[in-house]
């Protein structure tokens, strides 16, 4: 789940809708798993232009501090995740969000038979970011692919070439579908989502538009009350049912939040020639 | 889930069966959670009258310290749980089984409002035993209270009385159905069981009898291939579904297994005059 | 350590100081123990009444979140502890500061011979107030026997007859020095210590006074250059050495620091007649 | 920590002795950190070629868990680490002894400036071995380049090797003296340990010859009374100061541990040609 708008106490994105990310911890209705237990992480923006990030590698819904973080953080932007484990070790460096600089970055999906690609990825990423590598999944090496293709000046197309990289390296190993991916990543003004597969069957992922549709969807969220309308919610399941109130973002394109804008345009992977 | 019987291997029983205890933690069909990702617990004997004891407050599927203990370990006996917290905090001192001398105690259920009973109950427990109780949980409480009225020399009998004692505590509380209980427990030699509630609607309890059927049941199974008639299996959910090879512990009873011994007897409070 | 003041980034207390309380987690030089790696916390206040918690247990020198959450938190009050644990598990519920409402406590020293001592006390503590007990140390039993004797509204008079009833019980047991006890507890307002051990040689307690001093003894922390002269540091170690700027809190004595308010008294426990 | 012999309780081992492994985790008396409280692990063969380990991220002292698997477990041969960690982050899969197939792997040192290293040095590892690493330590990175230049079946040219490539990739970089290593590895049967660093000052490695002379330094571990004459140490430092008794291996040596043979050589790098 993404947060962008007037700032709000982390609890009441985290702990208050009906469905929330919590809940959805133990419930996942619509993602591959229905249980999200391998770890949990929030990245938030507070006076610095860096991102703070928190990081457990127990189940949401048991974690305490986590409650007790959200009690008192207040941020304009939030990243909220929680992850199922697709083989590597649940550790806290392999929980997300990512962090790089500014930016922050998370993933639902995989790179698939990402051992057989691992090396191939690692050795396209510039030199001078490998040693920042910390863990080892599949979406970290994803994120450091983004920068290495200019993340942080021109997000669409990183991304779009990061993922051609990694279907060219899939193909060579035989790999036919490489990538499922629903990425989130932002620098702390704007949130670039985007949403495509090699397949064609991505994961779901929603935006919200209009506030004023969430206000109807959150009567019990008070705070809300007093949100302007810039407030954006990025979620890959409805944090509520309510038709209209939540959009899917296609799948195969990518979507830019930022204030009032918010934009969708296609999305494929850009090939080097 | 408690294992009788030839020494077999602890990853044979955990890792192995069709619906094994790891995959239980993530997909309970029958109890009242369908998540169990609050901590793991194994005990086992071995050289020595004491058990040992492995507790883990992650969840059991992404344990990887118990998959390699597990592979290690042959025992006689094993007692497995998988915890779902009814409330008390997730840590290693609340993780079952519970420990006293040659003793080991799990528990499926709760003891209903306990944080208002606890002090009545707690009181009750042997002073000289008191200082030995480490966690904050309703199960050790009850362990304790056991242990308080005997345990270690008549367990249906005391069993009976702590259950007659939290019943009476808990009227007195305004609780109407203090007790809702699946206890297993053991000395190394033998395990008792102990299916009850208040309200007479308690969680499944099953044990198997003729290791033959089980054999049937479990094919892949090769280490069961070389085990006696003394194998006895006592779970809260059957491993694998197969009619007439899992025997319901009736609601409202005790049972006993001991080698060849397997005996079910009604249970109820005994109330103190 | 405990801070009071203008609001400060909990990072420039926790990292920045040459001595600094992740520095002491490894190194303590006065304390009993050479290393505090059984866990650390801290409780801080914010917006609301009550503070919040941030607890773990693994050593301060190696928490990462606890590093994350200190470059975000701004506070005018931190109340921040390693433990050495002196037998009870190491578990989150167990680790320092304890919260009740608005009010937090921490501790360095420990009850003698606790195990026989805990039922009795334990039972003195206010049957409303039990159920509240999470964890089994002696910090937090002797802080709810505070909270039953009044500390809400007058802590010196409540900790004297929490202190007394100790040594009442310990005595009857035939302890001889039941109580060993530096504590710091805080109602968001004002900090309150107390130093003070029925045997008379009691573990280091020092306060700061004049802001102006420390300011002299840190120009590496730039915030402090901004702050007035209400800042109060209580430490159970100097975090660093300049002799006039730290004031032994006396042994047999407590403290009041608030806002430009700071007294010292004469501390003995109060016997029941 | 390494021990080979006849079958002893893990216990005896890490437990006992008046400067047992978990005491030095405390208080390391040789070591360049004074705390090695950034991780325990255990290697262990039990009936299978493969061996078990158990690592956790806690300090030795307070792990529960590894005291009751070491009161279980009886092996021939045993590898015992303590961790204080050069930078990479504390957590499981950065915990020693590492393992491939039948070996274990641990270290006592360093890499220079690892990261400025790390993406040359993994790119010599073996394609076929890169997906299996697993954490992001020096340590482990050094073991698969070991593996690659053939530590299965050649260990002293192998390690050779592997400490000859780091020196190179260390030069490249403008690193003076890239290797700080003591090295212990086995394949269930021997044990090969190096000393060596590029400065020529490196952390103490020691090992025991004659266990009559074991014996006399520890009276209270009855257990080693019925061992024979294959049994062997390699310690950081010795258990307990009796000279004579606990031989140093030289430093820019390695040394062959199995059964009844004890043998040291030079050690120097190889360098290809």
């Amino acid at each position: 789940m993404a947060y962008s708008g007037d700032p709000i106490l982390v609890e009441e994105l985290l702990y208050r809708p009906v469905h929330s990310l919590i809940d959805q911890s133990l419930h996942a209705k619509l993602g591959g798993f229905t249980t999200n237990g391998d770890g949990v992480g929030i990245g938030w923006y507070g006076d610095r232009a860096e991102p703070a990030v928190y990081k457990s590698t127990h189940p949401a819904w048991n974690d305490r501090d986590l409650r007790e973080i959200a009690s008192q953080i207040r941020t304009p932007l939030l990243f909220a995740h929680i992850r199922a484990s697709s083989g590597t070790p649940v550790q806290r460096s392999n929980c997300h969000p990512f962090r790089h600089g500014r930016w922050l970055w998370m993933h639902n999906g995989s790179l698939a038979e990402f051992g057989t690609l691992k090396r191939d990825l690692v050795m396209a990423v510039d030199p001078a970011l490998y040693p920042q590598i910390e863990g080892s999944t599949d979406t970290e090496t994803l994120f450091f692919l983004a920068l290495t293709f200019g993340l942080e000046d021109d997000p669409p197309t990183a991304v779009a070439r990061a993922v051609a990289l990694v279907e060219e390296v899939g193909h060579r190993h035989g790999v036919a579908y490489p990538v499922h991916m629903t990425v989130a990543t932002t620098d702390g003004e704007s949130i670039w989502v985007f949403r495509y597969s090699s397949e064609g069957e991505t994961s779901s992922l929603y935006y919200s538009t209009d506030v004023a549709q969430v206000r109807q969807l959150h009567p019990e969220l008070e705070a809300l009350q007093q949100l302007g309308p810039d407030t954006r919610f990025v979620v890959s399941e409805p944090l509520r049912e309510l038709p209209g109130a939540w959009h899917e973002v296609p799948d195969g394109s990518w979507g830019l939040v930022h204030r009032d804008k918010g934009e969708i345009h296609p999305f494929q992977p850009l090939v080097r020639v």
